[in-house]
């Protein structure tokens, strides 16, 4: 492959012509596809039916404590959940509290309750002239909505291989009281897949920032969603590294089970110390008298325990890694040598990253979308939706059968060649 | 019977005597009750156990728009759902957005919301000096406790037989901007089981508060919970109420199934016109991807419509009734015409309030206690647990058996008796 910058402008008109043309053959096809949302398949679902057959009307519905779990009570959720979760995370039960359906709601919950209330004794948030977050980037969209909602001022800090850059997390916690806090998807990051190494693990724990209510928000949605079972990453477990460093506190670590059952019918954990926990118990007695213990029962019948869940994590592995192989391959394939953009092969997680030349993600989706296939929108990795390169695309390759998503990545692969070609023809 | 004061003082004297003696041989029996949670019992939710069956791995767990319920989406809700809770409330669907499992959690969000971000464009409520709300007493603590949470002033309202002073209620509203709102539970009220009078339900429809961001927390909890078929209540609609007044935006209608199916497993709805609900949406959007869609599936498979589930409450009374009968009969037959407390005979909620003399609430329910049952705390049942007369004292029949419920019956009449002789010998 000859690398497109090597190339002549004749060569290169050359190509776009035949790009164009293979463009508008593809184009009259009248795709519909979607390899935007990072859901699980329709075939994941069916595969753990036997979910709903867990509990049934001759069920005993009551917890280990002999508490029963059809009526009101246990704030904190049922101890077996708090067990499960907390084995999940590689955290004692005492330190997790079993919520609702999401993740994102305790996430969202927790911002809140620190704008309005403080955090543990801290001024609240929003009684300050100004709140920052870091934000690792390429990100999750929905963690930067929250904090933008509550004009939470947010600053990039690029991502490496081995997590965010620790050299500027450092420095800037250490010198600006009014940054709060940074978003972190440490295993399998969204959207690049990449897991956080050990020395960037240990240097969160020992942070010295300034602001004392400064707290690593460690959205740990993808803890046990490896796609491979001989080469899975390892994260080291943040709350002891914490504890070890002196900073107990420092640390609220979040995740659910929306994409090990089923997604909006899952459960959702906080886990952190237990000063942290009982601060939030303050506020969310007032908000709840206790969540779906029924449904924390069912989850946890139907793992029994943690390994139940990794077996079963296997299955989901099973189906989704020939379509992350797919997509992967194409990529291989069609873009190799020609130094029109990078990506990451991930181990696990729900997305794969691709950098496209700077100025070309935006149009690459554009034309994507134009010959039918939906791609998540330029810039939705970034904060304010701006990403200043114009460069990150983030692909889901979960939710299309596999046939569907060939189809889509050979389309993906046109549209990031003739996107290229035109901007090398512009410049 | 005659009336306390009515009786001279060596009558007292020679009572209390007595009336001492049967406490302690009540006390020496040891009980162990509990009068004060009003929650449903074991039997109530034994008998609903058909429940857990609606669902099973052979199911279609797809709305009747085809979308999968097993996965992401949906944020208002299912609409055979949004249907149902609609109907419950008298509100077509559209103006329903069915949530989580607790109404007290979407009370908790909406007043946070306008703490934050104010109502359809108003100030932050937490940006203005001060907020206030009014509360009709004797009401329900878990509301008191999430405006006392916020800092807002409670101003309390009496309650009168046909709801809250209305007189008082326009008077405040049209003169203080500062008060932004009004708790309410307009259908058998928390505690006295009052249902607001066709006048009442109109005057709050028509009620011209200067606060334009002023809303009607009408928290319809025990919208289809009636003890008796044949002397139910009926409480207006208020959301067309409102509309035909020129107030359309004025009122949030709660509701939901904790005493339908299973507390902490059932489903919760807030009813609005839909320029609110949109105005709720764009934060709801951020906090949460969408509620558990399966177990609102479940909900509307196990009901089919609201007739099966007003069909479903009459097994409920049939458990409740006799309960509730059973704690009437004691309090007619031993404190009839002593002048020392009054009661209201409910026909549907949870709840018995019983007003004791001035200043006997508290010693009433300490003596019960010492003797081994536990009643809901004096002062739970206004602003700041704060009774000024201390006097209310709130009866929650439900939870415990029928017989446990006649002793501790009879326990409470001595102590009311005791407290009351004691009180008029002080004098």
């Amino acid at each position: 492959m000859k690398a497109y910058k090597e190339m002549s402008r004749e060569e290169l008109l050359s190509l776009q012509e035949q790009l164009n043309k293979e463009y508008e053959d593809v184009k009259a096809k009248g795709l519909k596809l979607d390899m935007s949302r990072g859901k699980p398949a329709a075939s994941q679902l069916d595969m753990e039916m036997d979910f709903m057959n867990v509990l049934n009307a001759d069920s005993v519905l009551k917890t280990q404590d002999g508490v029963d779990c059809r009526n009101y009570g246990i704030l904190e959720g049922i101890p077996e959940a708090r067990r499960l979760m907390g084995d999940m995370l590689g955290v004692p039960a005492e330190n997790v509290i079993v919520c609702g359906n999401a993740s994102l709601t305790i996430m969202y919950d927790t911002i809140a309750r620190s704008m309005m209330f403080g955090v543990m004794g801290s001024t609240p948030w929003c009684k300050l002239d100004k709140v920052k977050f870091l934000c690792p980037v390429p990100g999750y969209d929905r963690h930067f909505a929250i904090t933008e909602q509550f004009g939470i001022e947010m600053i990039n800090i690029p991502m490496t291989q081995t997590g965010p850059d620790m050299d500027l997390v450092e420095k800037l916690v250490s010198a600006d009281e009014s940054i709060k806090g940074i978003w972190c998807v440490p295993k399998y990051s969204n959207p690049q897949g990449i897991t956080y190494s050990d020395e960037t693990v240990k240097r969160f724990a020992a942070l010295k920032p300034v602001a004392k209510d400064f707290r690593i928000f460690w959205d740990n949605a993808y803890v046990i969603h490896d796609l491979y079972e001989d080469r899975s990453d390892s994260l080291l477990e943040i709350l002891s590294e914490c504890e070890k460093a002196g900073n107990p506190d420092m640390v609220y670590e979040f995740c659910s089970t929306s994409k090990v059952t089923f997604p909006g019918s899952g459960i959702a954990a906080v886990a952190s110390s237990v000063a942290n926990l009982e601060f939030i118990k303050k506020t969310m007695t007032i908000q709840t008298i206790g969540y779906d213990k029924i449904n924390q029962l069912r989850h946890v019948k139907y793992f029994k325990d943690v390994n139940g869940m990794k077996e079963h994590m296997k299955k989901h592995a099973a189906i989704m890694r020939p379509k992350f192989e797919a997509v992967l391959k194409v990529l291989d394939r069609e873009l190799s040598g020609l130094g029109i953009g990078t990506w990451v092969k991930p181990n696990g997680g729900y997305f794969i990253a691709f950098d496209a030349k700077k100025g070309c993600a935006k149009e690459i989706i554009r034309l994507c979308k134009e010959a039918g296939v939906v791609m998540t929108d330029a810039g939705a990795t970034y904060p304010y939706k701006n990403d200043p390169r114009d460069s990150n695309i983030r692909i889901a390759p979960t939710f299309p059968t596999p046939e569907e998503l060939a189809v889509a990545a050979d389309l993906f692969v046109l549209c990031v060649k003739l996107v290229s070609v035109n901007k090398l023809l512009e410049a």
